[in-house]
């Protein structure tokens, strides 16, 4: 065991020291903030599961992604959480028969891959989860949309800096119908349309004619892959963009409608290239991305109305998603919505930095009036150092970002103390008896 | 695979249902309440480490108590943290040379621990960790011990459900010393005065002749042990007790006058027999219990002036302590400190409840209040069901604890709306151009 070894966190996954620690915190008070003004209610699971809570929904295929591992002497599989619906999906049928309904519920557990680290992908990661189960009309997906887009606004960003990308699979598989695709192979052809950039034109091409699809068909997959329009809840505007009927784009066209009545709509754009990858969904699929589409998505969701049933509960609609804390800070950073010191100035303020000048009793009144300003839910920040230099504690108070600063000198044989507004720069005399009363008025207008 | 493994989180881990989380973070914000009106900064570290870093500590012995774990292809062993000490050892040892000292970190992490799961102990849990590195004297101790103290004040215990017992190595030593104990052997002495209630006395006989104490002070060892005193700045009264000389008690009686000067001393007792288990504490030792010692420690820690250097990082003394939820949650649930329906209130009450009694355009409107209500940070709730009846609604509202009810009803024809203040039980006409504004100030207001 070499010692440097030490000194760095496992691969992938981060040391968050107080400045990275208070931007975590930021961006988690954001998505706290926004789920709970919306009716959800926070949850939280074991951060490791029975291993084959994982392979019900994504096969065997997931066990090399995951950290998985068994108690010495035990006989169970565990693995670390690589994603949160699951242990949600276990929870609700659990519980069916005896929670209300819809149920509303958000999470923001940490999660775990076993891939490769990059750029916007670690091992350890903290996920945002939001859910709405039970609501099978577009409300839901408004509701949950707009949860997510309010916890955008709240950390700065604007419709300029990210893009909500809305699809619906039940309107794009009427589209890939009408184009010539078999009934039977619709899931092949989602496939195709969600790996159309990574597949050569011509292997795209032979996939295509495999499951229906001619070379004027091939074509325009593609072109609907690519195909995006501003959000409209004009059928006809849809149908056409989409080769189908406007009958066809009724689910589109009434979530759109919400999503514009709800004010959402400049966040949104119809994009038909999104298909999410899981095989789960049934219904609206949406991401958001960082406008110019140069990042992984910031988040990912839809409507997944099969997904309680897969793990043994009742069947329930649901709409959902997920957003990582790894592309959004990254999309923070690189738009300046994170202090130009990256975290140092969102850490808390004191309320009050005491100084002793050395005066006789200041030692033990800085003592008891620390004590009784602490009881009384401020914060309050004092030296360790042996110094008694009123400059140098007050520059000691300056780097903390102190509110305020007390200094117990000469005056305190008259029973005052002197008080220092660091804001505003003023100093006055205040005496002992009043300080703590003082100091709660003032926090209070801060 | 059997389905109804799926409805079970794994043996000693949590589901935390929301009644559940509410507990959890009314535990969690008055702990971190506490540390940041102390001074101390939040950190967090990977959930997972290298395994090496725990057995630097405490041997390969520990190896059996950890779950570990290789990603699968990897060649590094892993293992989910037991504790938070090495993580914040290893990040101090990483960046000791930029650090502004002190440093006053506190973190709240998942635990875990592969043992058998019983009353107070679970495979994962959580812990609080209140660390003060780099101040040598007991000022340290005292800000550390408020801190633990202030947060079980916050939630609402008080010194007749927890006390705070203290003692302290360096004096005990002076005591083990003064009954013949050999200086070589003092960490034996230690290991015997902390099992002394789990070994058969003839087996602690012979053990403490072993290291020098013959039958009588072997006695005098075991009365050590349960010597106890109400907290006392008189350094003849704790040399009585320990037989050591007032001087040997010197480090007591510091902490103690502090302590009491900060009005602490209420919470504390002397108690010879606290040891830590741990090898590594090198000063002051406490432990919270609860008053009637009926359960396992609440808290426990320490001064451990070496352990940073045992991690590769420079000599620096430091003061900390860690405290489980586990035993806290069960202490707050049997002193009757959390609400009686196990943590429902503690939910988040909605600001308002929109309620659509059916009348034209209600629907729009009920959209755009909710949206715009949100968006200025206020909590808003509305039903998803198919039902306009009023009553119907206003009972859903009542029964997720609403400040407000707004219904949107006839008087709409007029510009109106009608507003109940659902804990006056009071209702008015407010035009609908006022709402959100009316909403705002009542809300300020509460």
């Amino acid at each position: 065991m070499s010692a440097p070894a030490h000194h760095q966190p496992p691969k992938g996954t981060r040391d968050f020291y107080p400045p990275e620690m208070a931007v975590r915190r930021h961006i988690e008070s954001a998505w706290r903030k926004a789920s709970i003004d919306h009716g959800f209610d926070e949850i939280d699971g074991p951060t490791f599961e029975h291993l084959s809570l994982y392979t019900v929904k994504s096969g065997e295929g997931i066990i090399n992604e995951l950290f998985s591992f068994r108690r010495a002497g035990g006989e169970d599989d565990y693995a670390l959480r690589p994603e949160f619906t699951p242990t949600l999906a276990r929870m609700v049928a659990a519980r069916a028969g005896s929670l209300p309904q819809p149920i509303k519920w958000f999470a923001i557990p940490t999660h775990f891959r076993a891939e490769r680290p990059q750029r916007g992908r670690l091992r350890e990661f903290i996920q945002w989860n939001v859910d709405l189960i039970g609501v099978e009309g577009s409300q839901a997906e408004v509701d949950v949309l707009s949860t997510a887009i309010i916890a955008m606004e709240r950390l700065g960003l604007t419709p300029a800096d990210v893009r909500v990308k809305l699809s619906h699979r039940g309107v794009v598989a009427a589209a890939l119908h009408a184009l010539g695709a078999q009934s039977e192979r619709l899931a092949e052809a989602f496939a195709l349309l969600d790996r159309r950039d990574k597949l050569e034109p011509a292997e795209f091409d032979s996939r295509a004619a495999a499951i229906g699809l001619g070379a004027s068909s091939s074509k325009r997959l593609t072109e609907l892959a690519r195909t995006k329009l501003a959000i409209t809840s004009d059928a006809s505007a849809i149908a056409a963009a989409l080769g189908c009927t406007p009958a066809n784009a009724e689910p589109l066209v009434e979530l759109a409608q919400r999503l514009i009545v709800a004010e959402l709509g400049a966040w949104c754009d119809l994009d038909f290239g999104i298909v999410r990858g899981l095989a789960y969904y049934t219904g609206s699929v949406f991401e958001l991305h960082e406008a110019s589409g140069s990042e992984r998505a910031i988040a990912g969701g839809g409507r997944y109305d099969k997904l309680i049933e897969l793990f043994g509960g009742p069947s329930m609609p649901a709409v959902g998603f997920g957003m990582g804390d790894v592309v959004l800070g990254l999309l923070l950073r690189d738009r300046g919505k994170l202090p130009a010191d990256e975290g140092a100035t969102l850490l808390p303020r004191p309320d009050v930095f005491l100084v002793s000048a050395g005066a006789p009793d200041a030692e033990q009144l800085l003592l008891q009036l620390s004590a009784s300003m602490r009881r009384a839910g401020l914060h309050v920040r004092h030296t360790y150092k042996a110094t008694r230099n009123v400059g140098k504690l007050l520059s000691e108070a300056g780097k903390c970002r102190a509110r305020h600063a007390i200094i117990l000198g000469a005056e305190l044989e008259q029973g005052m103390v002197a008080w220092k507004d660091l804001d505003a720069g003023s100093q006055e005399l205040v005496p002992v008896a009043e300080v703590l009363a003082r100091v709660k008025e003032a926090t209070a207008r801060a």
